[in-house]
């Protein structure tokens, strides 16, 4: 992560290298300001913490791969609110140096998701091995700092811009339906006028019919969930956290259904009020 | 994966090397049986339909990481049944050849997620260095196959027996209430006569409350969920498959649930009945 100093101009905390996914989703979320690449999750929490990012964007969920549990975990345990969400197409693109042909390359570096939903392009051009990194676009950075003349890499469009690479392919990914949502959140609780989507976490008493009576307190006011999501409460096996996404703002029904929740929950957090995503 | 023969004697594929968490699951399991070790998920299930193996053995969830959301598709795509499930505490263990001792060593191989798990071990012996390697017990095999006199491995007590290793400490997690969850999964639908638990997969029509009137159907019978999870359908962006387990066996107000659920959710698959872990 960057230095320990504090925010002059706006920056948005991301994990992963610039370039990544998440810098991507950061720059159509908030353009025009500058990203706080740090190594790991809890980074991008610490540097809301410690004043050196105003905001971050993490993924918390991908249409193929499901949830993202490490974030979803640190929502709930930190003091953060949702600002926006966004959905945003993961596309892959063959990444060289310039000057570097699509017969040039042997090998093609990218993280082992990224190399697992491009298996086509493989099975097209059985000549180029496909190599594990640790990073979509570091693995652009690598082969750009390495200067390589055989060698390519699977990452963003943004990834290309920032290390100088070209774009050989477009759209190497098997699978179309590829999103990833992400949030932009911050510390302080900040609602949008146009806010109609809340998110909140809760855990249940070891009652029978529990989680029924929990969803209860939303349907007998008519208000539509779009997505409920378990983890695992650590320290306590076989407990469970509910993430709950509620296609409603915040007003008197959702006021008295979250009051209603507090009667059978053992803990209720929001964690967002914001605008749905197109 | 080993060779294409037809089954002689009862094998049970798993995931992994031999000496890995599923292999110590598959023992308690399924004693004195033998293991098939498959390099990918896919191809565990591919050992059951064509007849390598005659059971699997395979994680669906743990109590800090959450589900293995691989596992759960692949229950939901394959025609398999669940015969048993097994809790098993996950204790790492720091291995290393015969001879060698903790002052020796210099690195301990294992995988990413292992090593997380053991930070404070690491922090106590900064004179260590974690290096992250594909597999647990595949660390093991690694330290011993290369006669390493300054490395280690952390994997499971039977990983140890397996290579021929020498546990110098034990219990090196950070969290004790560390526990898989595993099922044993065979192609043939067969139900035991203490079978209390049932397995289920569901989607739901796109219409509001659906998830509530689907949790209606136990509810509205006194039939106790232990557990939801949802996963992501591919090719259809934002809908999800729930996964249910429900505290009943195949009874008359199992069946009249089922037969309810039908009415409310586009797709129902029941994935097992069976004897709840202790």
């Amino acid at each position: 992560m960057a230095g320990s100093y504090t925010v002059r101009r706006v920056k948005v905390a991301i994990q992963g290298e610039r370039g990544a996914f998440s810098h991507q989703a950061a720059s159509e979320l908030m353009p025009k300001t500058d990203v706080l690449p740090c190594a790991r999750s809890v980074e991008v929490f610490d540097a809301l913490d410690y004043l050196q990012a105003n905001c971050a964007v993490i993924p918390v969920e991908n249409t193929l791969a499901g949830p993202v549990g490490e974030h979803l975990d640190l929502l709930c345990e930190k003091d953060v609110f949702i600002l926006r969400e966004l959905r945003l197409r993961i596309e892959h693109n063959l990444i060289a140096a310039p000057g570097v042909t699509l017969k040039d390359l042997r090998q093609v570096f990218s993280h082992p998701v990224a190399l697992d939903q491009c298996r086509n392009f493989f099975r097209q051009h059985i000549e180029i091995e496909p190599v594990a990194f640790y990073d979509t676009a570091g693995s652009v950075k690598h082969v750009m700092a390495s200067c390589l003349s055989d060698a390519g890499a699977i990452a963003s469009r943004q990834a290309a811009e920032e290390y100088g690479g070209k774009i050989l392919q477009s759209g190497l990914e098997d699978d179309k339906q590829n999103f990833t949502r992400f949030f932009l959140i911050q510390k302080k609780k900040k609602i949008v006028p146009n806010a109609d989507k809340t998110s909140l976490v809760f855990s249940l008493k070891n009652v029978a019919g529990a989680l029924f009576k929990a969803l209860s307190v939303f349907a007998l006011r008519d208000l539509d969930l779009s997505k409920i999501e378990s983890r695992p409460v650590r320290g306590k096996p076989w407990e469970y956290m509910f993430y709950v996404d509620v296609l409603r703002g915040e007003d008197e029904a959702m006021r008295k259904a979250l009051d209603h929740l507090g009667e059978i929950a053992g803990f209720v957090k929001v964690i967002g009020d914001y605008p749905r995503a197109k």
